[in-house]
C-alpha cells in the first residue's frame, strides 16, 4: 500500500517539482555514478531541455561536474558525461560514546574525506569535559574542511540513547548517565555561530543502519534490515521499505532492555534482566576477565583492547572462548525475537561483535537458525565492516540529507 | 528521511501526472468527506480548471458525486460540492479462520455494504470443503452487490498465516493445519471466470490493521500502531509512519512464537514454548474449562462461546477469572517485548481480547507499564471496536487500494 499513499501525496507545483527533478537528477548520478544527460533523460522521463537547464544549476552549485566525453563517440556537449561533484559539499557525523568521540565526515558523493576518533572514559571525564572534547573535535573539522573549499551542509549528533528530536534532547543514555540533555544546544553554544553547520541529533544504532544501508545493502536490493550495534548498550537500528524506522517517539529498536536475562539482574535503565547485561560489551568483558585485567583498562583505546581479547581468544584462553560462547547463544536468543517481529532479510551485526565475528558468527546463525518457522522465516546475519565508528558515517550520510533533498540549499559558487 | 526518497521518486510523466492527481482528488474527499472545487483546488494546488476537468471523470466513473449547492451563498456550478459516490464501487474481504469464514464488503465511502459469517470447525470440515464455504459465500455477496449496481474493484483472502504475495500461496497456517497451499487460484477455480474480481492474499493480522489504522486511527493523528489479533493463534499487525509494514517476506509480526512459555510446549509451528501456547484463544479455553464444557464446543458460533464465558467470569466462576488473569499477564510480558522494538504509540487489542477487554485490559496495561524504561517509551493499549472479522473488514479496504491509486481502472458508467 506504499505506492499508492506515495502517489496520492503528489502535487503539481512548479516550485516543489523543481527541487524535485534537481533531487532526481542527483540520486541518479548517486547511483549511476557517472552519466550522460541522455541516459539521465531517458530513466527519469524529463525532457531533455528541461534537463540541460537544471544541469546548469546543479553545476552552478558545485554539486554535480561535467566529466569526460562518453565513450560511445557522440562529439559535442550532449554527450559530455554527468557526475556528482566530491569536492564542494560535505556533511559531518558526531559520534559520542562511553569509550570514544568520533567525527567523520563525507563528501556527496559518499567519500569519507575526514575521520578523527579519540578514546576517553565518558563517566570519569563527567558531562561538560566530554562534551568540549566532542565540540573541539567538530570544529577542527569544520574548519578544515571549509579550509579545503568545503561547503558543510550539516552536522548530525549520534548518541547511545533515545531522542526527542523536536527539543536535540538526548532524554535517557543510561551508559553515559545522562537524561535530559538538550545536546544540540550544548554542542551549539561551544561553536562559532558564525560558522557552524545546523546541527540535529539521532540515536548511534539508527544512524549505523543507515550507514549500513547507504554504503552496502541498497545497492544489494536490500530494503529491510536491522543493524545490532554491539557497545556498551545494545540497540537496533531498523531499515523497513528503505526508510529508518524511528517509531512513535523515537524509541524503536531499544532491544537491549528486552527482559532475556532470568537472573534478573538490575540494568542502568531501571528494569531488571535486561539482554544488553548479557551481550553488551560490559557483559562480555565481565565474562572474559577480572576487573585488572588490561582488557578492562577504560584509559585505553577500545579497539586494542578488543583487538587484545580476540588475540587471547585466538591463544584459547579458555575463560574469554567461554565468554564468547555465551554472548553468542544469548545473542540468537534475542536476535530470534527480532526476526519474528519485523522479518527483516538481513541482520548486521556491527559494533564489538563484528571485531569478533569469526569467533561468533557461526554460533549467533545458528541458534538463530534453530528457531526458524518455515523457509523464508530467517534473516541472513551478516558483520559489519564498517567498524566501531559506524554510527558517525551515517550520521553524515544523514547530514547530506537536505541537501538531496533540495540541492537549492547549497549557494552558488562564487 | 521519508520525505526526501519520496520526494526524489516523483517523475514528471502526464499520464502518471493525471492518475495522481485523480488519486489527490479521491484521497482529499476521503478526508474530507464533502469540499467545493475552490477548497479542494486550493488545499491541492491543481488549478480549478483542471480540477473541474479531472472532477468530469471522476463523476462519469461514477466515484465522486455533485452535492448540494455549498453554504456560502455561492451561486453556479463552482460552488456545487463534491462528494465521493458510496453507490457504485465495492471491495471485498473473505476472511477464513479456524472457527469461521466472513465477507465483508465496502463502499468507496468506507461504509460496510455487506456483512456476512459462517461458523464451522475448519479442521472438521477439511480442506476442500472450508475453501468451498468461503467461496461460496463470496460468491452470493459478488453477486449481490452486482445487483445492486456495485462495480467490485477486488477481493482480499485474509488467512491466519504467512504468505507468499506473489503466487497467492499460502506457504503455512498452524492453526488450519495448511501449508503451501495456493489459495487465491483455489478460490478463482471455484468462481465463474467471467464475474469475479481481481482476487488477492494477506495475512489477517496485517489486515485487521489496517482495517483499525484507516477506520479509526489515521483520524486521529496515530501513524505507527501495533495491531494484535486474538484468535486460536497470535499475530502481529505492523503500521509503521502510516504504511503497512510485511517485512522482507511477509512474515512481520510472527508474534505468537515469540519463546515466552517456559514450560516449553510445543507448538504447532515446530517449535516449542510459543507465546500462544500461553495467550492464544485455545490456551483460554484450556485454562478456563474441561474438554466437554460448552464453551469449548467448536460447533457453537465462537461469539456466543465467547459470550458464556464472559457471563461467567462476570458471575464469578473462579477457573475463568484465574485463567484471564494470567492470559493478561502473560500478554503484556510479551507485548513490552513488541513496544521495544517498534515503539508504536498505539497497541490494539483484537479478536477475543478485544471481546474480554473489561476483565483484562488493566492487567495488560499494568504489565507493559511495569517494563517502561522513559516517560514516552511505552505505548497506548486499547479494545479494538472492530470486533473478531476486523480482517475481513481490513481486506475490503485493501481491495478498494488500486481504485485509489488508479481510479481510471474503473470503467465509465454506460
Amino acid at each position: 500500500m506504499t505506492t499508492s499513499r506515495e502517489m496520492r501525496s503528489a502535487r503539481v507545483d512548479r516550485a516543489v517539482m523543481r527541487r524535485a527533478n534537481l533531487a532526481l537528477i542527483l540520486e541518479h548520478l548517486q547511483r549511476s555514478g557517472t552519466a550522460t544527460r541522455s541516459q539521465i533523460a531517458a530513466d527519469t522521463g524529463l525532457s531533455k531541455a528541461t534537463l540541460s537547464n537544471l544541469a546548469v544549476e546543479l553545476i552552478d552549485r558545485g554539486l554535480v561536474r561535467e566529466g569526460a566525453p562518453d565513450r560511445d563517440g557522440a562529439v559535442g556537449r550532449p554527450g559530455l558525461a554527468l557526475a556528482l561533484d566530491g569536492s564542494r559539499v560535505a556533511g559531518i557525523g558526531m559520534e559520542i560514546s562511553t569509550d570514544y568521540a568520533a567525527v567523520t565526515a563525507v563528501d556527496l558523493r559518499g567519500s569519507v574525506v575526514r575521520q578523527r576518533e579519540i578514546p576517553f572514559d565518558a563517566h570519569a571525564l563527567g558531562t561538560e569535559a566530554t562534551l568540549d572534547k566532542l565540540a573541539r573535535l567538530a570544529a577542527t573539522t569544520v574548519e578544515s574542511l571549509r579550509e579545503s573549499g568545503f561547503f558543510v551542509a550539516g552536522a548530525t549528533i549520534a548518541a547511545p540513547g533515545v531522542i526527542e528530536y523536536d527539543s536535540g534532547t538526548l532524554r535517557l543514555a543510561p551508559n553515559l548517565g545522562w537524561s535530559n540533555l538538550r545536546i544540540v544546544e550544548e554542542i551549539e553554544r561551544r561553536l562559532d555561530a558564525a560558522g557552524r553547520p545546523p546541527i540535529t541529533l539521532e540515536n548511534d544504532a539508527k544512524l549505523a543502519a543507515v550507514a549500513e544501508y547507504d554504503t552496502v545493502f541498497r545497492a544489494r536490493g536490500v530494503d529491510d534490515l536491522v543493524y545490532l550495534a554491539g557497545q556498551m548498550g545494545v540497540g537496533a537500528g531498523i531499515i523497513a521499505h528503505g526508510e529508518l524506522m524511528r517509531g512513535w517517539s523515537g524509541f524503536s529498536g531499544e532491544v537491549g532492555h528486552l527482559p532475556l536475562d532470568p537472573t534478573g539482574r538490575p540494568c542502568a535503565c531501571g528494569r531488571t534482566g535486561c539482554w544488553e547485561g548479557l551481550v553488551g560489551l560490559g557483559a562480555l568483558l565481565r565474562r572474559s576477565a577480572e576487573e585488572q585485567d588490561p582488557i578492562r583498562d577504560t584509559r585505553r583505546l577500545l579497539e586494542d583492547r578488543l583487538a587484545e581479547l580476540h588475540d587471547r581468544a585466538l591463544d584459547g584462553e579458555a575463560r574469554i572462548l567461554e565468554a564468547i560462547a555465551g554472548v553468542a547463544a544469548d545473542l540468537g536468543r534475542g536476535l530470534s525475537i527480532i526476526v519474528d517481529v519485523l522479518n527483516p532479510e538481513i541482520v548486521v551485526l556491527g559494533g564489538y561483535f563484528a571485531l569478533l565475528a569469526d569467533l561468533m558468527l557461526d554460533d549467533v546463525r545458528d541458534a538463530v537458525a534453530a528457531r526458524r518457522m518455515a523457509q523464508g522465516s530467517i534473516a541472513r546475519v551478516e558483520a559489519s565492516a564498517l567498524g566501531m565508528t559506524a554510527a558517525s558515517l551515517g550520521g553524515a550520510i544523514a547530514a547530506l540529507d537536505p541537501v538531496l533533498r533540495d540541492p537549492l540549499m547549497v549557494p552558488t559558487l562564487a
